[in-house]
């Protein structure tokens, strides 16, 4: 059981059948023609040679399949880690170089590692902290700044840059130095993908295609692209008319080879590393969730850090760079009828066979219509109507999110997702160190308490009930104290505080601190602490402390028992009204 | 009414008396006598020259007077606040040099500016996520510390060090070098002092004194040993035999001047300004509640930065040291009659004649005695003890103090401290991200729900009631899918799910996600979800959203309601049973 834990492809290649073989094939080409340009593409966008790409689709789709828990997910570089990689990478060596491409190398390794780690410390929690509202921040301002990015290989001229103030004016200044051969080239294929993505489906439907082939197709449009683009390249001799093409690709699969392991660049990669990590476990589990729940499967999120890791290990090892599970590839994977992991391990063997005898192919493959294929990718992820919703819903998540936005685009990457989880846990905690709390009443006709100011509801005279919303703990237990001082000045008759805990889930050392000066006060002021609806795991807690025995009060099963004993008459008065 | 609430000062100075002057100038006496040594010798442990720590108890008392609440607060240098200037300067500068004392200056008006800002962005909701275990364990922890450091001056070596690790084989390794008639004064003074301090009062309280007068007393110790030491020293020549003593302190009050504004240096300094701000705020306002809860009096946490951060601005410009509210200090203050802030005038007062005509009495003052009174003054904050107790009522709480007293003792103060609370917010995320969650059942003869697992209920057939104890929020937004998905699996003839609201005080936007996403998934399982018991903000904020319109199911006031529309024979059939 504890093996088949750790391997999950024990339990699916022992009921592989030649009928599932013949479905995880038929994926797995449709993947591969996907994944070919996205290979070279997403190397170019790390500032890394095309060719790292394809090494980066190999080893670790293979090793994702043996460890990982997701059926149908299609591991491989990803638009957002790309980013990272060169967000990283760029500001230490010159892109291209030896030293940038070991690096990669290194980066990929700490990624894996770390992910082993979460694996075996059981930290994939970790991954939660990047909230919806930040991922979707994240994630659409990537998009605009990879998009930025590509423009300058559209445009056929050169620009630096890592976030937009520098991006803009770098191009802006480059703009009478375009080369219009490439622009031209460019930007046909760029109208010609945005079409094929946004109109190619429904002409296949309306043709009496299924949806799923439809789909499948139209995501293998950049092939078609990149095809015609070399053949027209060749044809004209574009290259030598200063279209910048891929140029020669070494043949052949990567020699495996550790990366250079120096202490001091690994330390500096460490935070890129992490981040890298948890947004790319984030975006694979996401998509590995959503399509697992569609054939009613599982996925375990631990075995998810298993299997990413030794994916990002077998990067490190093979040539590559930081690899996860891509959303679009993943999807379309799922569609053309993958079964099980095996679609991934044929689908390196598509990728192998590329590397080792197709490469000349891409010799005149423009780099113009690369950024291309990129940026239609990554616009379609771009989705800032979610601020506007974000906004409506709440105010603090609109914030983190806004501030992830900003962060990514005028601060850089890094900056902008530890701006993002930074603002969500500030402002979490500063709300729940003022939490909400009410003054409760007898519902009329029931036996249910709520909110004075918003219910008609009867209330004692001498009985004061406080519902505090909100688990007691150390961001707020002084607010506690200076609360329940305020109450006892607008109920001067009051002589029982009952503390209604229906919201209290947690009660820590500190809270518990509070409660004890709480109840010396109330003493003073002659006025006894009672609690209600104190839920299980609090119980157990307080018991462990001498809170119980020394607090004076009682602890009743519900508000409503607590009015019973406290001050019948007012719960006879409340129970003989009508409700209303 | 804006102006009283920046100046708290205006409302007891428009109602001050001849009384109230004799009982204010009466505890100004006998916190001068105390706080003149302890001046001495926190600004020895900040690695100043005495004299900063009289000018530190003059200019920064006065200000506090102005601007803070409490009535009652002695400002001036503390252990904790000196050992954490030590700490950020002596790997800086050497101690004691002119660079150092600007140093000292600059953390302190730093410290200053951060407090008001602070109190300007209303932040004094951070000082909460020093939890109490983590701040008893920097206590203690910085304790053994400081009395660690003070021991060379026992044993008049010289030894270096900030960490346990670094000061105690310093320290064996001076053992040789002991200067015997230093060691002997020390002993002496250290047992003394600890007689004083442990048994004087029951001594007085014996003889027929009052408490607060005994307590007082008693808090005046370390002057007389101070007198006698100096006496001892002079008639015995003991200095010139290599007893080390202050030496000749310049008589006069400070000059005010601003600190050197060095951008870098200010840049370096900035966290542990940070810390020493935060550390100095909750010690001086928890000392401040206790105080003013004893007389009814209350105290307003954000013009407590005020004060305080006025204090330091004042200290930063007399050439003090950063300064917050003493504990026993201020107790003693108390205790010794003290009604008005104009108490803490006094004692400025008190302080600035010593500085003008008595320093050359400080003359023949040993280190060791200076040294002595602070270690007995430091030991009696050291409560290991509470650690056995934090363990027993909460693993997490535990884990966060001993990982403070850890870091202190072994990291260093702001590593130690930085540890504690980082610890105590991930422990908690990691707690809030896996919630208590239960299925409930009605308590046969009331309206209540609870726990199957804990009380004899009954269930609907075909109702499942989950009560979820948490906040709906994105560290824990997936793990409800998965609960929901697996409740799913136990109960397979579930017709409706009511999610039981009454423990959760937020839904924030990843959560409202994961709502519509359960939703779907629970139509295409044939179960309906259904909210009950929804508080009123989280009902409000649910009404920002397209939720309720969209995901099919109804709102609940109460469980039991919710049972009565789906289930009423199953509420009949727990209504009619016996309570137990």
């Amino acid at each position: 059981m504890k093996v088949k834990g750790w391997l999950p492809c024990i339990e699916w290649v022992a009921s592989y059948s030649r009928v599932i073989a013949g479905q995880d094939a038929l994926a797995a080409i449709i993947v591969t023609l996907m994944l070919i340009p996205q290979s070279l593409a997403y190397a170019m966008l790390a500032g890394l040679p095309p060719i790292t790409g394809l090494y980066a689709s190999i080893a670790p789709l293979v090793l994702y399949a043996i460890f990982g828990s997701s059926r149908t997910l299609a591991v491989g570089p990803v638009a957002v880690i790309s980013l990272m990689t060169a967000a990283a990478l760029e500001p230490l060596f010159p892109a291209g170089s030896a030293a940038y491409i070991g690096a990669a190398m290194l980066l990929a390794a700490l990624s894996g590692v770390l992910l082993l780690l979460m694996a075996v410390l059981r930290l994939g929690f970790l991954a939660n902290f990047l909230s919806h509202p930040v991922i979707s921040g994240f994630i659409s301002a990537s998009g605009v700044l990879i998009a930025l990015s590509q423009l300058k290989h559209i445009l056929g001229v050169t620009a630096e840059g890592q976030t937009l103030l520098q991006l803009l004016p770098s191009l802006v200044a480059q703009l009478p130095a375009i080369h219009v051969p490439t622009l031209v080239m460019g930007a046909v294929c760029l109208v010609f993908l945005q079409l094929v993505r946004t109109r190619l489906k429904s002409l296949l439907l309306a043709l009496g295609m299924s949806p799923g082939w439809a789909d499948s197709l139209t995501k293998t449009g950049p092939v078609l692209t990149i095809i015609v683009s070399v053949l027209v390249v060749s044809l004209f001799d574009l290259a030598d008319s200063g279209v910048r093409v891929v140029g020669s690709i070494p043949e052949g699969l990567p020699a495996l080879q550790l990366p250079t392991l120096d202490w001091q660049l690994s330390l500096q990669l460490l935070p890129a590393a992490l981040l890298i990590s948890l947004v790319g476990f984030v975006e694979s589990v996401s998509v590995a969730q959503t399509l697992a729940a569609k054939r009613r499967e599982r996925i375990d999120p631990d075995q998810e850090l298993v299997g990413l890791g030794a994916a990002n290990i077998a990067a490190a090892v093979s040539g590559g760079f930081p690899v996860t599970g891509g959303f679009s590839r993943s999807i379309v994977n799922f569609e053309a009828g993958a079964r099980t992991p095996m679609a991934g391990i044929l689908t390196a063997l598509g990728i192998a066979i590329t590397a080792l005898f197709f490469t000349p192919l891409f010799h005149n493959l423009p780099h113009a219509v690369l950024a291309a294929t990129i940026i239609v990718a990554v616009l379609s992820l771009v989705d800032f109507g979610s601020l506007k919703r974000t906004w409506r819903f709440s105010k603090q998540d609109f914030i983190a999110q806004a501030a992830t936005i900003f962060g990514v685009l005028c601060m850089g990457v890094e900056i902008g997702i530890v701006m993002g989880v930074g603002l969500s846990l500030l402002l979490f905690l500063w709300r729940t160190s003022r939490p909400h709390s009410a003054v409760v009443g007898q519902l009329p006709g029931t036996e249910h308490f709520r909110n004075i100011e918003r219910f008609a509801v009867v209330q004692s005279e001498f009985v004061v009930s406080l519902r505090v919303d909100e688990s007691l703990y150390f961001p707020n237990a002084r607010y506690l104290e200076e609360r329940i001082i305020e109450l006892m000045v607008d109920y001067p008759n009051c002589k029982h505080l009952v503390l209604m805990c229906s919201g209290v889930n947690l009660i820590d050392a500190s809270a518990l601190d509070s409660l004890e000066a709480i109840v010396e006060r109330l003493k003073t002021a002659g006025v006894q602490l009672h609690l209600s609806e104190v839920k299980g795991p609090v119980m157990d807690q307080l018991h462990r402390s001498e809170f119980l025995q020394n607090f004076g009060g009682q602890v009743f099963v519900s508000q409503y028992a607590a009015l019973q004993t406290l001050d019948p008459l007012s719960v006879k008065r409340a129970s003989h009204s009508v409700a209303e």
